[in-house]
């Protein structure tokens, strides 16, 4: 059976559950065995959009010859069913689509990447490039569909808002929900639904908070302090739509699981700015704190991009990431990445000591002008490829480090 | 295959990382076949014991017959493998007990709940009775590495800790980390470790700030915005473990999944006070806030405990809980839940008018008093049992609703 557990195991829970458990309430659910995950094709697709209010279409490379492979996709289609079972009732429909068989199907759909699962929302579409865990999937349904606004109705609620750094939304206040220039705010949201959030208020004193003008938008990049207001208002749904398209990539942003592949693809020049930082770390809040500082005196440079990972949201990567990348996350620690083989180079920190703002600056002006790559120490360091593999242990032993010239 | 696939899925993830990745640097860990995981018996434990810096030891019931309890069992085996093979370089080691096989062993480890993981580290045994998942259990394992004492060296990092107000924390101030005192902090420390956080600071800034004499300990219940102090400093190791253990049970808890089945476990009379909300939206948010308030002015009531769950922790269980207690989880709940039949009665809620801080106190001292309580609405609702089981679809035209007399 070992090939099959290949796959299962990374994320794999509740097996105990029902041996431990006396009291109720807490059951999870368990695939039931119903087949729900349509084959789709040429024949029945349209059929397929109309029962469904939201359809569910994961684009995929033919069944592989060779056993484990297979295993893999059944199990692939094992996570499609038990999210189809779990939202049955929502009325959201799964189906998987060969990108060799169902060519035509798939041009017309315009599924594109395979292994991405493609979400048919009414005349949207949305692609999920995440991890394709049951409860990834659920919960990047369930926010599919809630409101693709939400009303902020006090200055309580507003401290929700306010709270919401990490992620890219956008704030409007308009007189009513019947307020035209409200629903052109909504046909926009809808359009970035769930990846970027959309907050309106009708409220004089929660927009004053906001010092928003009626009709005004305001574009939050993650972690920046002031947002950046939308020219020219009252703005049409098309107007917020570039402005969004052309303001979303983040000076800094967090790995999420939901788009995490996709975020990884997203390098520039092949390379990623990482940070590792545990928030709930005093050391790792206070090295977040500098980068934050960091990227909003920078958020200007088009060319800069950094992605923070808390090492607390995937547990199960610290340990290869240490392997990897030859650093101890407990601590935090920043570096380049190149995405084409995972060679790294890392900022050596004092943990009792972290570097200051300016220092930090330095080093990201190095990296940025090629300075620090992650090519130069290769020389010192042969094994890196080889270092990528799980045998590899010497993590702590034979750290790459850089050492740049502080002022 | 299908009865193997039942307790794979919950949180299965990744199948599809291998297809859609031509980038590096986010490869999940995948099972590698060797046994790591250790059959413990009357003869080789005392080696397992030594051999390791920490061992889990699953004690489990005797394997089932039956093909797929037989697979559970598998499965479950297979999170510790994963478990041991990810964490093998951090010396940690994994094992089973059987219950009736071992009863031996099992009478000399105190290995008393069948289902539960026992953590061996030097001299303590800590239980895990949370989600059996492998990033959950990595996660709880790679926090008993770190050290017990987390030291707060600036104002900066004291707001890491001021923002932790879901954990049950305790800071000390002492001279350095010489001190005999701060040893006997650290001795207790470790005997709540990973699930009771302790801070120590040496900087008298930040002493100050939290109003910290020379060898105090203060005592943060989650949520509380005051702390307690423990009495007659300097303390020691005894008198810290003794308070602790008196005034752990909080007024209010988030549900965690290291502790989930443990926290269910710990109810009051058969009963929980349960609140869903969601941190992240605005309604949820304001929701929590009053919870706080209210929680803040009756946390002298011995009786009352009130578990928060925010669904976006569990979104496989979100459908189950909306269907098993008759709620809509798109806005914040709270009622009694009976945790032997998992029958429940809620407070009706409305959205745009969310109770005051007294109607909510109002609520809770009718559940207190008894006036409020899941058997009377039985007769209306004669089903209940049955609404627990996946064929059940009447949530939203059933609902189960109390009207509390409002002042």
């Amino acid at each position: 059976m070992r090939s099959l557990w290949l796959l299962l195991i990374p994320c794999l829970s509740l097996s105990l559950a029902p041996f431990v458990q006396t009291e109720k309430g807490l059951e999870f659910p368990r695939y039931d065995g119903n087949d729900r995950v349509i084959d789709i094709n040429d024949k029945n697709y349209k059929k397929a959009m109309k029962k469904y209010s939201i359809l569910c279409l994961l684009y995929h490379k033919p069944i592989p010859d060779g056993k484990e492979l297979q295993k893999q996709h059944q199990m692939t289609e094992m996570v499609l069913e038990l999210a189809a079972q779990v939202m049955e009732e929502k009325e959201i429909g799964f189906g998987m689509v060969d990108s060799h068989e169902d060519v035509k199907v798939a041009k017309k759909l315009g599924l594109v990447e395979e292994g991405s699962v493609y979400v048919f929302k009414g005349d949207r579409v949305i692609e999920f490039d995440g991890l394709l865990s049951a409860d990834t999937l659920v919960e990047f349904l369930l926010d599919l569909l809630e409101e693709p606004v939400e009303v902020i109705g006090n200055t309580l609620e507003l401290r929700a808002f306010d709270r919401m750094e990490e992620d890219i939304r956008l704030i409007g206040y308009f007189k009513n929900d019947e307020s035209e220039y409200y629903h052109e705010f909504k046909e926009a949201a809808e359009q970035f639904q769930p990846y970027i959030r959309f907050f309106a208020t009708f409220e004089k004193s929660v927009a004053k908070e906001l010092t928003l003008k009626m009709n005004e938008v305001d574009f939050y990049e993650p972690f920046m302090e002031e947002p950046v207001t939308v020219p020219d208002r009252p703005n049409s749904e098309e107007e917020i739509v570039a402005f969004v398209t052309e303001h979303r990539r983040p000076t800094l942003r967090k790995l999420r699981a939901e788009d995490m592949f996709e975020t990884w693809e997203d390098d520039l020049e092949g390379i990623h700015v990482v940070a590792f930082a545990e928030e709930e770390d005093p050391d790792g809040y206070e090295f977040l704190e500098l980068l934050k500082e960091v990227a909003r005196d920078n958020t200007h440079h088009p060319g800069l991009s950094i992605i923070w990972i808390d090492p607390d949201d995937f547990p199960l990567l610290i340990p290869y990431w240490e392997k990897t990348f030859h650093v101890d996350l407990f601590k935090p620690q920043i570096g380049v990445v190149n995405v084409t083989d995972a060679d790294s180079i890392w900022l050596e920190i004092d943990e009792q000591d972290l570097p200051t703002a300016q220092e930090l600056e330095d080093w990201i002006e190095d990296v940025l002008s090629g300075k620090v790559n992650t090519e130069d120490d290769d020389d010192d360091n042969d094994d890196d490829d080889e270092d990528d593999d799980d045998k590899d242990d010497n993590t702590s032993e034979n750290p790459k480090q850089y050492f740049p010239s502080f002022p």
